[in-house]
């Protein structure tokens, strides 16, 4: 199991009219913390696409426990909890400035080869730096 | 059951750099289909407001079959499939320009009163135009 | 001169807690509107950049008036008053369900040769339908 | 004159298929610059609203010199280079990673009373730590 934290602070247009975090928001709020929790294994998801692989999603998840909010710095703890295959399945919970858990989600993602347009295996780059938690 | 549809077409600003509608705008395309969806029965969610009654989300799924791609113009087919109570769940399928499924979700709300911020019953309006399909 | 009208309904998402529409949305908006103008001419931004052309913005300027609202269904008046060279002006007024003149914008794009990344002459296309307006 | 300085990591979500920053998103990046810009003084925009005053925008105007990409960490310089009164102007700078200025912008914006619905001066709290950059 690979785990990681991110923070993300809620800005003015990510709300809406209820005054609310929209609940759009939270897949960009996702995305943030995948990809940082892979850069703070000194990996990019730029550096993914460079290698001539992308990412596309196949399914998302989201449980709306309490409202995210304005200016809030969340918490987002984000796990790999499964080596990734063909797939990788991210999980995330989030916390608002008073350690209260208000959102659950996750996602799948597929690699896939930019030339074939197929279903591809990771990088060596991610198994290797994900190799030590998964033992 | 009551279902519906509505079209819209992608803008580019929905696009990312793969060239695919990024995976979080599609809860925006299912907010405007649900919307949609009760103006074609009469009824708007801004009416819904002004009665007292938000409705935040709880739950989300998304399922990504092919990408959307730029400036389709997007079949979104909304089924509610069991009449509402404090909450409410609508369902979407996503067809591109050649009739293609490409994308099915869901989302549960729940009516929340205003005043007391606690769940409370659909507004009267809605069970009066949604009770015809659920006998 | 070429004129055209296109009509937005403004998306909860595109709302903030402000209760008004989120002004950095304004931009989606001018979007559409030129792109709805070119498609009214029986062409479209799709096809320009399968012609190899892209069209970066260059400038943008609003000026707004009074806020849009959730659900309303705001009317775009988008002008190009000169003759488009290297670059091409849209100007926007956006008006309420009211009539009322709620915003003013305008956008500086400059056509972009793909394979040599170098400003280019708008495609022949693009010349041929808007040369009856510029007389 | 007051000047501060805020980096933002572009996300995915924000480019598009041009393979930059969607121009709209350039709003929400002065949104977060002069909000951060507030808070190295000591005051926040929540704060702001907690007072009863909102801050709508007047005014927007961007150059965009050079597109923003995928994963850049963008520097953004906020100026005010006059004292607010009813209204307030905030200048933008963005640099990308290897320094190069890609982009201008400046937004005027409006102090609301929200009890009223009338311009009103900037709030006790904002002029104090504003009071020494302007003497």
């Amino acid at each position: 199991m690979y785990q990681s934290e991110t923070t993300i602070r809620v800005r003015y247009g990510e709300t809406d009219q209820m005054g609310y975090v929209y609940y759009g928001y939270y897949a960009t709020y996702y995305e943030v913390a995948r990809v940082e929790s892979l850069r703070q294994l000194g990996l990019t998801y730029k550096e993914i696409e460079a290698m001539g692989i992308i990412m596309p999603v196949l399914e998302n998840k989201s449980k709306f426990l309490a409202p995210g909010r304005y200016d809030e710095q969340l918490r987002i703890v984000t796990t790999l909890r499964e080596k990734p295959g063909v797939r990788i399945r991210f999980e995330y919970e989030i916390f608002n400035t008073v350690n209260e858990l208000i959102h659950i989600g996750e996602t799948l993602l597929v690699f896939v080869d930019r030339t074939t347009n197929k279903p591809c295996r990771p990088p060596l780059p991610m198994l290797q730096v994900l190799e030590p938690y998964f033992k």
